[in-house]
């Protein structure tokens, strides 16, 4: 936190270039900060958070108040709330993030070209990252970490309804940077409620290198739509698993049922379950049933119908629908390349898996289904940063360009390249 | 080259959909063919521009007599120009591209959890990647070559100068397509003059992943700010050379001279150079002879001038300029720090260099200066991709996220996670 937007509230405008001009002198400096003092940095934050548990309750009170008077569902509140143990985790998620390896000045692919100039690429930061989040306070000590780590200046806006929250853990992120010797305006938590700061926040191309929003999908597609900055998105997640010809049955009903009922509002979430027609009469009834007793409400294409009664027909609008909630939809296809034609048509390019014993079907799917992950014989669920071994994650790709899946430190540094010469001239 | 515009110019926007839709359609099967069903297309094209040789003159005899009735200006017309050395020259390109490693479908990164799931990554392709570019017809070929190699659909936009050019290589491309087994809809080239063509392909990002222009710095700025498609882009090369305290004067002096005098219109050409205060009365006068001997204007900083009587003063201006022209700004710097400055608040982050045989300066320098190439004793002419053994280059990006430097196949793929288990689920 950096400049108090009091005494500006009437130019939102003016806060935020100040804002980005700030985080922009701040990254060079962070870009080149050791890895220990970066995690020192991280440590100290940790510590301030813990012993500034009391202080952030009190904060994260008001803000409950506020959000309870202004008629937020109980669904955000719950999102909104600082539990004892949730501020616990926050500590724990700095300490993780210093304990990961630091990416920043890593060379790779370094080899000498013919006329003997070295050639490779270093692993850099990609400079100020700009953060736009909503309820979850947590956020701003998670994304203050892994931007600090991979040597970034991060502007980072909460929701509104966090402001007193956000506060409260920008000043321990502040009193981190300055007891390792980083400049306070390294992580720059943005001061002010109004909305017209997100929108300036997202077309200063001078100040910031990248927006990455988390949230639901309305928020994300307007900053998309209106940023003149490079944006990290993460779209919905219409998750497949097509349960093959040749699956193992049981591999099939238990991964299929993890997927979906292991937890419903998350984006790695099963919602359209393909089955090949020629195992269905098999596979399916026990599974549907599992399902039922779980509370899941099945809707399926004509066959699946057919072949159960307590499935509703399934209409157009099903094949495209993210439910993040217990329902599933259920479709019987001829083959694989049905299944495929299903996925790509109809999925959002997230996580898509199939269960199979077949070792042709699991590279033409591996290879064919354009997705940010794609799965043999493994739960939808498992597809997060923290399962993928990177440590953390700021959140799940579903961009094609720079990172796709989830994105941990990696994902927030690009690859510059190097040149060794010895006074080496063109001709 | 696909539909025929002739029944549609009425409504570029069906015609730009279809070509969409078909591109899209192609882009499946072009990502799953072999790399020999590739090589063998690339190799294909390649001895049709040979055998149409005389054809692809006789276009181009159109285009220019065009170009000269409308005034184009020699420097225009003589980019547009296919002579036979530069049909040659398609078709060598064509085969080198077929000669490089296919980069699709490698797999990296592949490590076993702690759970015993098997995660990595693939080398997948983008999907559509869509070109526009200005008055070379060999770019049609170039890049044509290369979204075919690395798996993608491309949808070509060339100048409307070029038209009958373009629409011959067009058909080249279309029968070493044909030969191959490949989708003729993977290659489009868009058959109309039409403006409104390029708006409507930059809007369209259920069918176009990626744009890619190739041209001057207004046609960049216009479509990066119009598009709502991702792009990869190219904008200007303010190049810094900086000789350091420690420099080899030898060194110096002469990569200082290859760098802007080796060609003067290229994005990589030294545009600025940095002396320090130091040195300058040893290294400046007998470099500033040799430039003013090959026609070089100079422009200088204060210090610079009150050496050199016939440097000129530089304006505040010029420290931001890419001249592309025989023009070299020169400033004296007290320090590396100084250096660094100028370049990070001048420079366009494009390629910069360092002259020094001190150790340290040359690491911070390599750190700190945040250019897609940064470089030690070496001219800066070096930055492209063939000089980086990348066997070809689409463009050089300027931009921080996926692509850095110069563009090869590699940049016009992403990673995608793949997830190998045995009936994994998540608890």
């Amino acid at each position: 936190m950096s400049a108090t937007a009091d005494s500006m509230e009437h130019d939102v405008q003016a806060y935020m270039q100040q804002v980005g001009r700030q985080a922009r002198a701040a990254a060079r400096l962070v870009a080149a900060a050791t890895p220990g003092a970066k995690n020192k940095a991280l440590l100290e934050m940790a510590a301030a958070i813990e012993a500034a548990a009391a202080q952030l309750a009190d904060a994260n009170r008001k803000d409950l108040d506020a959000g309870r008077n202004n008629g937020l569902s109980d669904a955000l509140l719950d999102r909104l709330e600082l539990t004892p143990a949730r501020i616990e985790a926050m500590a724990a998620g700095l300490r993780q993030v210093a304990s990961l390896p630091d990416p920043v000045g890593q060379i790779s692919d370094m080899a000498i070209q013919d006329n003997g100039l070295q050639i490779g690429r270093m692993r850099v930061p990609l400079g100020v990252i700009g953060i736009i989040y909503e309820s979850r306070p947590n956020v701003t000590a998670d994304a203050a970490a892994l931007c600090l780590k991979s040597g970034n200046a991060a502007i980072l806006r909460g929701g509104s309804e966090a402001i007193h929250s956000n506060r409260a853990i920008a000043q321990c992120i502040q009193s981190g940077l300055d007891a390792a010797g980083l400049p306070v305006h390294a992580i720059q938590v943005v001061d002010t409620t109004d909305r017209a700061a997100v929108g300036q926040m997202i077309t200063m191309p001078e100040y910031v290198d990248v927006i990455i929003p988390r949230g639901g999908k309305g928020l994300i597609e307007r900053i998309s739509n209106e940023a003149r900055v490079p944006v990290i998105k993460h779209l919905d997640g219409i998750c497949h698993i097509y349960i093959d010809e040749h699956a193992d049955q049981d591999k099939a009903s238990r991964v299929s049922y993890n997927a979906k009922t292991q937890r419903y509002g998350t984006c790695n979430t099963l919602e359209t379950l393909l089955v090949h027609q020629s195992i269905a009469a098999e596979v399916l009834p026990g599974l549907l049933q599992q399902y039922r007793d779980a509370g899941v409400e099945l809707r399926g294409c004509e066959r699946t119908c057919a072949l159960d009664g307590g499935v509703t027909p399934a209409t157009a609008e099903d094949w495209d629908t993210e439910y993040l909630a217990p329902v599933l939809s259920i479709r019987l296809v001829d083959n694989l390349d049905q299944a495929i034609d299903h996925i790509e048509g109809h999925g959002s390019h997230h996580t898509d898996a199939i269960i199979t014993e077949d070792l042709h079907n699991s590279q033409r799917f591996l290879r064919e289904v354009d997705s940010s992950s794609v799965m043999v014989n493994a739960s939808t669920r498992f597809s997060d940063g923290f399962e993928y071994g990177l440590g953390a994650e700021i959140g799940i790709s579903t961009d094609k360009l720079h990172a796709r899946g989830p994105v941990g430190l990696e994902g927030l540094t690009s690859l510059k390249y190097i040149v060794l010469g010895d006074g080496h001239t063109r001709s």
